[in-house]
């Protein structure tokens, strides 16, 4: 029967790809169907009645271009997907688009970018274990486990090749995540042809020196090979990886060859591959006797599986204090309800102090009452300020912190959190603004999966003294607002710190803070509650309305200390925006706008970063107090005059413009 | 001798560091001391008076916090480097920035971010085996070997967690490049403290596996030891890496901890340490004895090996044909002289092509007459339509080709090109334009060396049809023209596609090319010729100027088809504007300019893009027909209309404004 069921999948996912009229990817289509097949069929605990069951396994499909087979799967194992679906596969608006969407009931993460899935599944590998230490109470008492799932994901020889795996491996390995299990397709074509030539190494061996146990399967046609290595797998104490030896496009004409990750069929191909496999000749035939054996495997499973873990479940809620089982309930909505405004939080406005080390403070508010915030730093914790005191490291073998050192893994980092996020937590990660460039895939998955993960971004422009042009930023601030669905946080003290911590916590919003390396002391004038507008009047002009200066992060401090200076030394009376966030600013209503920005005011923008994204406010580019070139290596005095920014400058500037 | 000149050098970057008065990284300066000590004295073949010659071996500090290290070995080796230059550590304008930069003679690549320069190494290890396989006459000769160099990268523990170190490793061993020889610090200890927490692997193993050799010197204070270890590694048949255990910060009072990595030390911890290693208590003292013993160890060493190589140059040039001799001449220089404006190349204004098969057909006429030429894709040459018709793919120990298969590994190419770049060659690199995401630190390197290298990024804009969001660009056109100093083409059609060749391989520019995946058919009125200006009118009005209509690449084709209906339907005379490189026009004068886009005109920008970038063109930003929000999965007609940007949209949100 495995045999027939797996030509049945195999079939539909043809049809699937015929029918979208575009190039596919048949190729691994039909490599990975076996190890799909068994994967859903012998060892995946699901529920497909409810797709977002907490203890469920979870399956990431990082070979993305495998998406037909995974909604094939999908599609006869139960999940809440009709026949019409399938025939939509790629179609606008359907439920079944090109590249796995979280939005699909049932697929647990919306995946692209080689590479980004396999970092993400381990992400959701240290979610439950997080989950176990916070909840389960095998020593404490006689219940086994409440949580207990796997993270199974589908890599292809691509997604291997991609650093991020290497930095995802690396981790799950020194955290001993034996809760990960990949199934690699490794058939040795990838799109440009033999991967031999470019990708000679032994991974097994790689992943072995990485701790890791490591499985190979022979035939990757064999559904009962891959079903005993899986079961292996599970029985690890450490993360597993199983080589599966398949033929891309396998039944195919062309199987061996990478044509079949990009071409449609000839009609011949299809006829053959239709005859040999015994599926029918007419387009989304399904199979009956093979199509009922998968779906009654699967959801007999599942039914018993589910049922037992419901009265676990009911079990724990007698153990459990009640907030433990109000967090639980609430872990797939991830909600948080919290009011930093009023935190009791001294604002001392005579002394400076590193931003970082505002936000350090707040961190860690937040950290001791919201039990799901977690989060760490790519090497950088120590700059960043992002050590939450009072709570442990999360290291090998013990996962009840709430600090994660994440190495220097930048990108990781952010496909990690988005794992996290999908399962329940409130992640946040630090690094320095400029390596946010290494971190691009992830943040834009953030985005696109419209996660509640946080970014924090320090040393944000080109007065990090002494760093030099290649770790001063210029164009990141422009280029992360310039994502779409990600909201862009430049505080200017701590008051605009609470306030953009209030809006991340309550809102549920994929954002970056982004944080200066120089101290700034509490300002008068500035506003946690404003946050929400994104913009607001943190100095008012004194009699007239000369100018406007929007300034943003430390740069507010500087507009405010020229405001004074313009009045008394030149008598131009100019108002201070502060514009902590554009996009929430974008949003608010028109009136609101020009009560804080009037129409023909004569507008300057102050931002030590790129002038994109500003034009849009200012009349000309004249008015923008902003940096297009790189920096250098100096003090921040010497760079911020190389690069006509500083002070006497822009006063200059303003003068000869009014 | 050795341990009283690795003092010295320790002791000089002491100074330094506690001269610039900022926080510093006595740590791995202190472990790599005796790792650069061995290497510059008894290895490295360089002439320090002629730092650019072609045959030296390269150095490249991929830990580029050591940069103190490099500077003070620098110096004492005989660089052009003075004491003024030492003490001016980090100064504004100094030739010893905070971070290594080309602009200082000597240094071979700029650092930064780690993990690009181990990719960046392996860029120069591969021009190593171009340029043997080009010009060593050994086969053909009883001449040695002219080119023979090796590329040596100082390594920390951080560069190896990034994932580019791994695609760079993966990839060396792959190609079988000998001449790679990687030095790693393995002190065990990054900025946020011990890495054995987050980093267990088995770093040999791993890289065993990987098909390179692996050494072990177990007590990284031994010179002979280190020395040892590299001799045998010049002899392997692979890339070598050799783990040197060391000490971080060996020698000051909190050796071994991770506060070395970044605080300025006491004075007690100074004066211990100087005293311990006798090496006087003045600042900036050098020991004459072990300062003479470096010098004169190097540039002996170096006369003997530069002058054997001048006479072999003598005889080689008896040999090589006179091109060949040229091209050696000019390959530090890198320079390019080609007319393709005037390139003998059918242009088809009735049948649309692939914008993707325009370009491979201009790249096939460059790759057969310029012999520096080089370049690949990252795994997808059969759908960005790179792969150079006449030339051979590299693969293990054959490099004869033009071809480079890079694997799925995008930020690496982008290392590797800088790399080739740095050795004479002009390479180019495709991808998709969503992956240039993964290749943000390797773009910002090219930009920030001024390198003459070429990213050509195809599919390029939501159009991609039945993609979905994860695979339409946005925001990336805008966030590459934000990079400084890098010049992103779109251009219209294969006049502009020649057009921008002409100006990227004649101009030695940091460059992206940016295609769509659809067919365009050659325009009337574009041309090759106003590449050069940026920006140009490919279409005029008929008799009234009523709007402008900007537009890049194939929105190009759609504009004039606009500019016949608005005429026709609506009688609106619009003159259409290509605008190929944004950073080219902008640096015309203004007289061109107004004569492109007068001032005062109703001007709209059609791109299919973030609008970003393009709001200091418009009036408002109802004038921007661009994109800012994410695609969708579907066909192109689908998604242009949900995203509001289909022909009718755009007819009538002209119509309405006028």
């Amino acid at each position: 029967m495995d045999q027939k069921a797996i030509n049945v999948i195999k079939n539909l996912t043809l049809d699937m790809i015929q029918n979208s009229g575009c190039e596919g990817n048949y190729g691994i289509c039909f490599s990975s169907a076996p190890i799909l097949y068994t994967l859903f069929t012998k060892h995946l605990n699901v529920n497909p009645s409810i797709p977002d069951w907490i203890n469920r396994d979870r399956f990431v499909l990082s070979a993305s271009h495998a998406s037909a087979l995974l909604y094939a799967t999908m599609f006869l194992s139960g999940y809440p997907l009709m026949i019409d679906d399938i025939k939509s596969f790629k179609k606008f608006g359907s439920k079944t688009p090109a590249y796995p969407s979280i939005n699909t009931m049932g697929v647990d993460i919306s995946t692209g970018p080689l590479g980004e899935g396999f970092a993400s599944a381990v992400g959701m590998a240290l979610a439950e274990k997080k989950l176990e230490a916070l909840y389960n109470q095998t020593g404490k008492s006689k219940l086994p486990k409440l949580f207990n799932y796997n993270v199974y994901t589908l890599v292809s020889d691509g997604d291997l090749m991609k650093g991020i795996s290497y930095e995802a491996a690396s981790f799950a390995g020194s955290l001993g995540l034996d809760n990960l299990i990949v199934l690699y397709d490794s058939n040795e074509v990838s799109s440009d042809g033999e991967v031999k030539n470019t990708f000679s190494e032994s991974v097994l061996s790689r992943f072995s020196a990485m701790g890791w146990s490591t499985f190979y399967v022979k035939n990757g046609n064999s559904s009962s090979e891959i079903s005993k290595a899986i079961e292996k797998a599970k029985k690890t104490k450490t993360p597993s990886i199983i080589q599966i030896k398949t033929i891309i496009g396998d039944g195919l004409l062309n199987q061996g060859k990478n044509i079949t990750h990009s071409q449609l069929l000839e009609k011949n191909d299809i006829d053959q591959f239709k005859q040999k496999a015994g599926v029918g000749t007419v387009p989304f035939t399904v199979l009956k006797e093979p199509a009922s054996y998968i779906r009654d495997t699967v959801v007999q499973r599942s039914i018993k599986i589910y049922s037992d873990w419901e009265k676990l479940y009911n079990d724990y809620k007698k153990v459990l204090n009640p907030n433990q089982v109000t967090e639980i309930n609430n872990i797939n909505q991830n909600l948080v309800n919290i009011d930093l405004i009023r935190a009791n939080l001294p604002i001392d406005y005579n002394n400076k102090e590193l931003m970082r080390e505002s936000n350090h403070r707040v961190l860690n508010i937040i950290a001791d009452s919201v039990y799901n915030f977690i989060g760490g730093s790519a090497d950088l914790s120590n700059i960043t300020r992002v050590r939450l005191n009072n709570h442990e490291d999360i290291v090998y073998g013990k996962y009840t912190g709430k600090n994660i050192n994440y190495g220097v893994r930048d990108n990781f980092m952010g496909a990690c959190m988005n794992g996290l996020a999908l399962s329940g937590f409130r992640p946040f990660g630090s690094s320095l603004l400029v390596y946010s460039d290494d971190m691009r895939e992830s943040i834009r998955a953030t985005a696109l999966m419209n996660l509640p993960v946080t970014y924090i971004f320090t040393h944000d422009s080109v007065t990090n003294s002494f760093d030099g042009p290649a770790h001063q930023p210029v164009e990141q601030l422009s280029n992360l607002r310039s994502i779409p669905n990600l909201y862009v946080f430049r505080p200017a003290d701590i008051k605009e710190i609470l306030g953009t911590w209030n809006v991340i916590l309550n809102n549920k919003i994929p954002a970056v803070i982004s944080l200066p390396r120089t101290e700034v002391k509490a300002e008068q004038g500035t506003s946690a509650g404003y946050v929400n507008k994104g913009a607001y009047v943190a100095g008012p002009e004194k009699n007239k309305l000369d100018a406007i200066i929007i300034a943003t992060g430390s740069e507010v401090q500087l507009a405010k200390s020229l405001q004074v200076k313009l009045l008394q030394e030149k008598n131009i009376d100019v108002r201070i925006v502060s514009m902590p966030c554009m996009e929430l600013y974008s949003i608010q209503s028109e009136d609101y706008k020009e009560s804080i920005i009037p129409t023909g005011s004569k507008i300057f923008v102050l931002e030590y970063g790129s002038s994109f994204g500003w034009e849009k406010f200012v009349p000309s580019s004249d008015y923008l107090l902003t940096v297009d070139s790189f920096g250098a290596s100096g003090s921040k005095d010497d760079v911020l005059s190389y690069l006509d920014i500083d002070s006497d400058n822009i006063i200059t500037r303003i003068e000869n413009l009014l």
